[in-house]
């Protein structure tokens, strides 16, 4: 019974304090824990399955593009991290050095892998020789790690899961194209399945990743008025493969340098997705991740035919192709519908002797709390319409939310006053020069989130500078 | 050009050097290749295609028998390693130790874990409190490290991909249940769905895990005759919960320990399947793992209509649910043939002008090389019919040859002879001591595999000591 009581007790309020209600969210929900190693977590069963349906979706999305799936050493050799300048300039501070193996000490120390760019780069030296080996579309599922100083489950930890995609082109112009897919495969990805509208947009050069030529972002906004870099795909232009020595003989029989593209997204999505949907109620999960998307509490299941019957809609939900549960443990049905809420379960249905009695049951939405009476006839049927419905009601009010959060503003008085006033995006014009970035950053501790591809006219002049501008930018704090 | 000389180049013969071959095989069917990192692979998308399609019908398999995906971190404090005294002795010696991260010396260096029994066991000595939590049956997806001496692409390297079980039981008898189930898994998967049959035993205290109570194992026999330990399955009795404190109240409300499995198999499945099924023309895959089950061969491509109907042969076979590949590079039909057989695919269709014609196509058995001319009106359920007698005729060649290759041996000059001159298993009696199989390894360098559930009596004597025999093993030469 312990354990019961734990999972219902009231969380704190996200109004109250919206970190401790993440952090009580993840717990209670039974995503992840900590661990005895510092900085490392663990992911329960019911985090990892939420990895798992985002790994399925994102994988056949992939696919469908080309891409093929390796695996490379989790370990990278000092001298090969350190063959793009700017790359090891922007990673050897946080990462993990191995020094021994068994006894012995190594000749060379290896780092344990924070991303992969120097390994494929390795690999596709050897791999590539023709313009008949290209393009390479590679990517793999792994972890990575970084050295943080300060973790948060999901959002910023020591160790975590990603896919990495890596690949190398003919040319500059193939390398811009499949960035921008990619991309645009993660937007689509995040509003379809995960219901998450995103800002499509470019990294200024400040907070592009280290050794990219140009990097792509999709920047979601949180519930409590904070951005989540959600998605990332760099374009590298030659600049890796000139350090590496990728070339390949073309058409001509002329050698020519490759152009490469990398893309990522990380465990990172379960964090944006708990802090775009959630309540305080704990979890409320898009219908299209969620590992469970209905759940059945019988009502005194004791009587003669509750469970039989409860047992005759669990299989029907299943035949009927939905990720059905039946809770027909031995806890009062109020325990049962606030675990299930805890879990953000998208629809419960509530069974006993007077709906069987009456052919219904009653469906009752997670995101709204709606109940609606529906013959057990049309019951797998409705069901089905209603995952659909409250997928749709999630991105719009999500959507929503990220538009009524998002302010302009074209003087830096005004710029500051929202930036403090004001959780959310403010779009501001930019002049281009990161002294402004900098500026902005140490005043009020927001940062670039990106520059939109959808640019609009708000003023001539920078936000911060008055000087000419030359972009609007969408400005944010962040995760 | 010079990669399609490459892939046809003939290989070394199996006979000729069998080590040699296997490494032929790997790089040439474009499975694995070296990196820079020394005894760690790449697996290239052609080999990891067969580890998804391993993962996807393990997990599956799994799924099935109530077990949930979790994970865990990859580094082990050193003095949680240490808990556990036969464990640590096991693995300590063969670990790689990370000792700065960033750039600060750790307070405590972390081992990449070689296996994560200890943070299994640190996880459930929190979240086990009552019997109401039991079972645990938890499994993780990831790589291991191993610091070995010397390496061979899946079968041995410092890096290797792996599935690792853990489940934590109220009894002795739960667990040792389970232990035996999951066993049976692991040797259904590898006869059902690899085509190779194994024998199920358990293993002598000398080769059990560090730290099990008990150790059971599925052996596969190679084509070279030696044996390849498959997947194990580990009873661990009550030693970890005693050293690591997992305890749980029973019904009684009295205080109990937890008795835990753990049971994994790992990327050398592949060395298996290549060992097993492959012959001089490279890789041959059972039609169930193989990630293109039939490719399409259009012969004189050029001519008017052949690609097009190539193009609807495929469409055709796809919609039937095959995993189709159509070849029409500009490479000719004999080099296709060639990479074709290289890469193992089941079964070639090959297509011509003339086919056509006549309404018929050609089939190629890539396990017999039979050919078989068939009507293009029942093309995708002929072939369907023919990927199940492929795998069905794999499994019995497999199994055929295993026992062809099992000898018996009652005297130790006997088992000698039969050890040196008949590569293969040979089952003989055993008194039960360590100094008989220290002496059998000394004098032939074979070891005892596994003492099989399926006992016969042999003779009444030790095949090399000549003391009373406890029990029937088998015995043989492994990786």
């Amino acid at each position: 019974m312990a354990k019961e009581k734990k999972m219902v007790e009231s969380i704190t309020s996200m109004e109250e304090d919206f970190a401790q209600w993440y952090t009580d969210v993840v717990r209670k929900a039974e995503l992840t824990d900590y661990t005895s190693v510092k900085g490392c977590m663990v992911i329960k069963p019911a985090g990892y399955a939420i990895w798992e349906n985002i790994q399925q979706e994102l994988d056949r999305r992939f696919k469908e593009t080309g891409v093929q799936n390796v695996y490379l050493p989790m370990f990278i050799p000092e001298s090969l991290l350190q063959k793009e300048k700017d790359h090891v300039e922007g990673f050897a501070p946080e990462v993990a050095w191995v020094t021994h193996g068994g006894m012995e000490q190594l000749q060379e120390r290896l780092c344990v892998r924070p991303t992969s760019e120097t390994l494929f780069c390795d690999l596709y030296a050897k791999d590539i020789q023709s313009h008949r080996d290209l393009p390479k579309l590679y990517n793999q599922w792994c972890s990575v790690v970084r050295w943080e100083k300060t973790t948060r489950p999901f959002l910023r930890s020591r160790e975590f899961l990603w896919q990495e995609g890596h690949t190398a082109h003919a040319t500059a112009e193939e390398a811009e194209e499949r960035t921008i897919q990619m991309l645009n495969v993660y937007a689509d990805f995040c509003e379809e399945v995960l219901a998450i509208p995103v800002i499509k947009g470019r990294k200024t050069d400040k907070e592009k990743f280290a050794g990219a030529e140009a990097t792509y972002t999709i920047e979601a906004l949180m519930h409590d008025g904070k951005a989540l870099q959600s998605g990332t795909s760099h374009n590298f232009g030659d600049g890796f493969a000139k350090a590496f020595g990728i070339q390949y003989t073309d058409k001509e029989n002329k050698l020519q340098y490759v152009h490469q593209t990398s893309w990522g997204m990380t465990t990172r999505l379960i964090g944006a997705i708990i802090m775009v949907h959630g309540d305080n109620s704990g979890l409320v999960l898009p219908p299209r991740i969620a590992p469970t998307q209905v759940v059945i509490i019988p009502i005194q299941q004791r009587k003669e035919g509750v469970l039989e019957k409860a047992g005759e809609v669990f299989e029907s939900l299943k035949a009927a192709g939905l990720r059905a549960r039946l809770d027909d443990s031995d806890k009062s049905p109020g325990w049962k519908f606030s675990e299930a809420e805890m879990r953000g379960i998208p629809v419960r249905v509530e069974l006993g002797p007077k709906d069987i009695e009456n052919g219904q049951a009653v469906l009752v939405r997670r995101d709204t709390r709606e109940k609606i009476t529906v013959s057990l006839d049309e019951l797998a049927e409705k069901i089905t319409e209603l995952l659909d419905t409250i997928q749709k009601d999630m991105l719009e009010r999500a959507r929503r939310h990220r538009d009524t959060h998002t302010y302009t503003a074209t003087n830096y008085e005004e710029f500051k006053q929202t930036i403090e006033e004001k959780p959310g995006f403010v779009k501001a014009m930019w002049c281009g020069c990161q002294e402004c970035e900098d500026k902005i950053k140490e005043d009020v501790a927001a940062t670039s989130r990106c520059i939109p591809f959808e640019q609009e006219h708000l003023s001539d002049t920078c936000v911060c500078c008055g000087k000419p501008a030359k972009k609007m930018v969408y400005w944010g704090r962040a995760y």
